[in-house]
């Protein structure tokens, strides 16, 4: 396999077209999607393949297809609750899980993510294996454990996920990173995720991580990721470094991780040329790479193509923890 | 005068529409440009406003001026040198300056701004003042001096702008900042700046700054940035931290800077709601309080629109410095 550039990794994450590359090539590609709208809300909240939206088994008054004007739209009244919506949602959803109609819905977590209107306003919820279908915002954490070696530098603790793990096995992932739930807030997910993935003690991260910023891409999800082909996932990863204790050791505490390892900067840049890192953990590494001065200007020649395409403002409104 | 969000902040500084908010808005609102290129070269290079593009004494055969496409191009052929390009480009601002057809023409300064093609190709180069009438992307660097202090935390270097100043007199600034001329290096122009605004001596950057990341926004220059009104100025700030010891003193260089002293955090982010900041700088100062773990996304409202609205991908080709 030829060496991957930087920029080859980040297209792995961001690869929904830009307006500005080629307006007549977008306008053509939106049509291949419909908008997900709840009523009352003016805002688009995700974009729907079109052969999604044909597959699903809407129910008549829940639901509103406009082929159209392209536009799905969930009819609870304007002033529903979120529970309403949510509910309405639920059904959808179990029906289509009943009648198999989509092969991500076979990765049922139990576990719910938010949809926000705009102002961080929290409208409903929904499955989160079932987001990709709808192609709404997802929401995570992504954090780095790493030392300053005094001989060697900056290391950085490594996972390598499990042989075993559905969606990419066996590649590099950062420290510990995860999806935050509704009502969760990146602080707090990032806390549990820690002791969760990497056993670090809820007071070793309060002493030693530092919130660093935020990664936001537009994911077109490949085989890789399982399940149908096509579906939208834009994604925002609050990221964290923790500066640890050279005697500090990261442990795995679930089965996801296989190990952890404390590894150099060379190593690191070579294993993302050859494409070993999960792609959106290569992204948060390569963040922090440009962060700490490793990756400069001088040095990476798609710098300022790698920082725009790893902040992306995203189409649909966002959340907000302060209001 | 109300307190300034730091979302306010950035907008002074980022407020070219985007084309995802509204794209009626924007088809239209991008009617009042040409769009410069240089023949040979597909790109689009920047955005003239219309009533600038009638203005210019445009030289026959030197330049084409497409009004029913809305495009200028700089006539040179295809295979040109840059310098070439550049005789045709001196020739029209030499005429503009004659004629005073232009008030920013007037801060002429005999520095000169580089245009590229795509994949970083050095295509040309243009006196910095004139560079707002084509709306190029300009670059440049800013970096901001801070210590560790044990009890009061981070403390950054602020800089205070002279009263006498053309632009921004008075104001709150970065501890050295400033453009990048052609043939300049991010790293290397740092290191001038540091030294001729901040007298912080090569050894010292050398060992204690780092690169950590760009900043890039789309500017339309307002009354204070002086000249016209309306000109575009996408740009491209690279940015860098210098951690100092307790003891280094930063003073003054030129007489550009009225005085330098250390800022605690509280005093960085009351100022900024005080608008004391001059708005590039204001940038900046948010992103190291982003970065350093001070403005969260529990404590920052607009953390995720901040983030975007300051790595915004540029719709110009945009300079390589290692190819």
């Amino acid at each position: 396999m030829a060496a991957k550039s930087n920029l080859q990794l980040i297209e792995e994450c961001d690869n929904f077209p830009y307006h500005d590359d080629d307006p007549e090539f977008y306008e053509r590609h939106m049509r291949n999607y419909h908008a997900f709208k709840v009523n009352g809300c003016n805002a688009v909240l995700g974009y729907m393949p079109n052969n999604v939206v044909e597959k699903f088994p809407w129910i008549e008054n829940d639901w509103k297809v406009d082929s159209q004007s392209r536009i799905v739209t969930l009819m609870a009244a304007p002033d529903a609750t979120p529970e309403v919506r949510n509910e309405i949602m639920s059904r959808l959803l179990a029906e289509a899980v009943h009648q198999k109609t989509f092969e991500v819905l076979n990765g049922w977590r139990n576990e719910m993510y938010p949809i926000y209107a705009p102002g961080g306003i929290f409208l409903m919820e929904m499955e989160r294996c079932a987001s990709p279908l709808f192609g709404i915002i997802s929401y995570g954490v992504h954090m780095t454990g790493y030392i300053e070696d005094e001989k060697e530098g900056l290391k950085l603790w490594v996972g390598r996920r499990s042989k075993t793990k559905q969606t990419f096995p066996n590649m590099l992932d950062n420290t510990a990173a995860g999806g935050m739930s509704t009502g969760e807030h990146p602080y707090a997910c990032a806390i549990r995720e820690a002791a969760e993935e990497a056993s670090i003690p809820e007071a070793v991260f309060e002493e030693r991580a530092q919130s660093v910023g935020v990664m936001t891409y537009f994911y077109v999800r490949d085989a890789r990721a399982g399940g149908e082909i096509g579906l939208l996932q834009p994604e925002i990863e609050y990221v964290y470094d923790i500066r640890l204790d050279a005697d500090h050791v990261i442990k795995p505490c679930d089965s996801e991780v296989e190990d952890f390892r404390l590894w150099t900067v060379d190593e690191v840049r070579e294993s993302l040329k050859q494409g070993e890192w999960k792609p959106n953990c290569a992204v948060v590494v390569i963040d922090f790479l440009m962060r700490h001065g490793i990756l400069t200007p001088e040095n990476e020649p798609d710098y300022l193509e790698i920082v725009a395409r790893t902040h992306r403002r995203l189409p649909f409104p966002k959340a907000k923890f302060v209001l």
